[in-house]
């Protein structure tokens, strides 16, 4: 295991440190671990406000922005933030029309986002909050009560991003977001494990000729391990899981996600197989995703995420975003 | 190795497949290998057309589109397009007022797109070409004769794609291009080997203690081995090689580039470390980019490219770009 890091230890600081003198239009506190967007709080906008363990990145940092989030509290590796930390990230942002909390479903992060809200609500914002939980893989995990929030995670944010940026009220951007999240499912593989620097050795051993169905985005157990197989059998494994789910139907948004080691050509092989399996079940992608968005270290594999669109969630998914990584129309 | 593929043999026609469902403005002839814009051609438009072999993704397919690429002829993995495939392009994009051949400098490419040139040019196509040679690790090495082309050819086909796109003639676009070249330098470190899909193995070998400096594009030994280090000083060494080839001064457009299979949270460390250094030298990163953009398969490490800024290159640069990996403005 090698890492182009100075020091398990300082891992998410120097990260922040290189986040903020990349990008002129975000504001990082490296201490407080909080990044949001330079022209934050916007008052009469709602805010939105994300965050859970780093090692996901871009996920949150990577999307804030314009119509997309306002503020991102990122954790140590696959460790939730804390309290005080949502809170700050809260307070920065709060522009007087109410903050909605983006989280993913883990067990720490809906604690410390729930203990944060409590914090927040006596201070006398009004905090709303949207709870994403797409992985069909398993129900109940490691860190987990019912199921995982992944990759939709980032279409709540981009969706919902748009509706607070068009001027809507945290009612409206609550109900999209969890329009969003009613509509999307998603399922990833592993081809190898991460590793967590201050580990220093990877989280599980997967040998050379198997992969692991179902992985969740901290490395833990999916449903099966299965032989390595084609891009084709691999990507069928996931869509057969996503449609035994919610079946495909019309047009959808899809990503095809890398967990973090794999390369785009990889990626746009996978994604191939995806469309091809959608159109064969008589379902259209009207828009995709193809990169690593929602990723897990260095681990090699992807993911795939589907929302089935409306007009509505069409029309919000192309407004205009400029975040460090997911950029549009503006 | 494991792969995210199909088969060894049609990786890159199943990744052009997927890239053609991904990207509706872009037109991809699977079979010809040739990607190119939709809008192509643009009568009265210089047209930017480049090439080489695949595994570089997203270059050079991932930036054709407004205001960069108007056409790229990728080859098979680490193979360099075939001359009638360069020809393909050429036709396919130019509206009339030229077409500009933008070429990494590695023996092959240099050899096909000269004859590619030759056969525009008994066809009356007017076509001009700018080699791109940024690589100061080495002078002569695997494939190469002189300096290698690395990752400014990201920032050639960007500014001179922007001229183009302002109307600019032929003449001037080539210009532009050969100015970029001029102001740019590269250093890449690799943390570990590639894995060519058609060799089902690891192309060198790097104890897990060491690292190679220097590395090329396609796994070419660098300068040499040295034990591996801090993201600190691992940016130093990249950034001395570079200072000391053209000293860092004033406004800097500066690339931290992951080489396919290092995650972006490294690749932000070790921007921190690269934006510290130019300070510590008196310049400014004026303008950066944080990501995988000039890659090599799987590969783990990184290359800084440092490109010195002057005010029309800076405007050129921040011009709208809406290409499947390179967008902003628009």
């Amino acid at each position: 295991m090698k890492k182009l890091i100075n020091d398990a230890e300082s891992v998410v600081a120097d990260a922040l440190t290189g986040l903020a003198a990349a990008h002129p239009a975000l504001r990082v506190d490296v201490e407080a671990r909080v990044v949001w967007r330079a022209d934050a709080p916007r008052v009469g906008k709602v805010a939105l406000v994300s965050g859970g363990g780093s090692g996901h990145e871009p996920l949150h940092a990577g999307f804030v922005g314009y119509g997309m989030l306002d503020a991102a509290c990122p954790g140590e590796i696959f460790t939730s933030p804390v309290p005080d930390q949502v809170v700050a990230a809260t307070e920065r942002v709060d522009g007087g029309a109410g903050v909605l909390h983006v989280i993913k479903n883990y067990t720490g992060d809906v604690m410390n986002f729930e203990l944060a809200a409590e914090l927040c609500a006596q201070q006398g914002m009004a905090v709303a909050s949207v709870l994403v939980d797409d992985d069909v893989a398993v129900q109940d995990s490691l860190y987990t009560a019912g199921r995982r929030g992944t990759g939709a995670t980032l279409f709540v944010e981009k969706i919902a991003g748009a509706v607070a940026e068009a001027g809507a009220p945290l009612a409206e951007a609550t109900r999209v977001a969890g329009a969003v999240v009613a509509r999307s499912r998603s399922f990833g593989i592993a081809l190898t494990s991460c590793a967590v620097p201050a580990a220093g050795k990877p989280t599980f051993d997967l040998p050379e000729t198997e992969v692991e169905l179902g992985i969740g985005i901290h490395g833990e157990p999916g449903r099966t391990r299965a032989p390595l197989a084609s891009a084709r059998d691999l990507a069928a494994v996931a869509m057969d899981a996503v449609h035994g789910d919610l079946p495909l139907a019309g047009d959808l948004l899809v990503m095809v996600n890398g967990m973090g080691g794999t390369p785009l050509i990889e990626l746009y092989i996978a994604f191939a197989e995806v469309e091809a399996y959608i159109r064969g079940k008589g379902a259209r992608v009207a828009r995709s995703l193809v990169g690593n968005y929602v990723t897990s270290l260095d681990m090699q594999g992807f993911s795939v995420t589907v929302c089935q669109l409306d007009d509505e969630l069409t029309e919000l998914w192309d407004a205009p975003v400029q975040t460090p990584s997911l950029r549009w129309g503006r």
